[in-house]
């Protein structure tokens, strides 16, 4: 198996920290999204939608989307619920960190860390912080009560979040106001296996 | 079980869909979106998101996204694959759907039907409507190679698709450079069981 992924990109970081988790091993294709490598005739064959992080079985087929990335490869661990209702709040967890939680802190941090924060988007990265901080008030308000998202065992919700949630700072959006949060990104960062996000010199 | 949605919202209407072609029912509490009825205290100790669709359980557990409800309703039914990697591909769509083809699609027809397309948010109406064409072009794209989004069967990840495509008008969408999405959407709304999306009077 191989993975084509930006080190820099949280999306593609959850895939990285949960096969550390797994304690299994993929190639990493290093991918340059800055340089248009997502755009390319050839990669755009493997996925038509132009994004990281992709899979590629050893049989050529490919997977996209980080989200489901991690179901396939988690599939039967105990990273994933085994009732019917505690897996679709998996679910829930990782449709709501794609809708209301990545396009707001992974795009301010994308405005501020790739781009350098330009005069033509700081409202833009303004508005991205608001909805950031409404995010985490989300997960903040849950941690208040279950030790992870889901309950008291983690799941592959916790690192669908973990992902974007432990940079927030390079967002510009401080944590100091969600101590329930702190202590959960602790919690994470603690597990057996558990691999830093790699920063590309 | 209760559902809280709005009927002229695509994202209620899947959970609508899927019941109907499960053959099953749920009591339906109608939720107006514009009246701020998903902003209230009691709407928000049931999801704290602010949002709908949400599912309510018979013993008051609740569980929101409407991609995540569709999982649990579904479960066990022939709508989810039983093989790791096609289970994987229904989510992959389900994850396209909501980060890049509901926020385009779905985006636009609100500001369409629900706003009459003001003044000061038609540049961002026809940013939606580009993003909208790139979304449905990855969807002809598969569907020129199988029936389905997944492949000869009918998932999920074509109800959760069907919800904004079949309404792509209402977004000054058209969907004549689609044969093969115009093909499916046919498939779909010819199944036993299927129901059309309501219209408030």
């Amino acid at each position: 198996m191989k993975v084509y992924g930006d080190s820099r990109s949280g999306n593609c970081y959850k895939i990285q920290l949960l096969l550390g988790l797994l304690g299994k091993q993929c190639e990493w294709i290093e991918i340059d999204i800055l340089a248009g490598e997502t755009q390319t005739e050839a990669f755009k064959a493997r996925n038509p939608v132009g994004k990281i992080p992709l899979l590629e079985l050893s049989d050529g087929r490919c997977l996209s989307e980080s989200n489901a990335i991690l179901n396939y490869l988690a599939a039967g661990s105990s990273l994933i619920p085994n009732t019917e209702f505690e897996l679709a709040k998996m679910l829930q967890w990782q449709f709501f960190e794609q809708y209301s939680h990545e396009p707001a802190i992974a795009v301010a941090r994308f405005i501020n860390v790739y781009l350098g924060l330009p005069a033509d988007r700081k409202q833009e990265y303004q508005q991205k912080q608001e909805a950031g901080h409404k995010a985490l008030a989300v997960m903040e308000h849950q941690l208040l009560q279950t030790l992870y998202l889901v309950g008291n065992q983690m799941t592959l919700a916790d690192i669908s979040l973990y992902a974007y949630t432990h940079v927030a700072h390079e967002a510009g959006i401080s944590l100091d106001g969600y101590p329930a949060i702190k202590r959960w990104l602790s919690m994470v960062a603690d597990q057996r296996g558990y691999m830093p996000m790699q920063v590309k010199s």
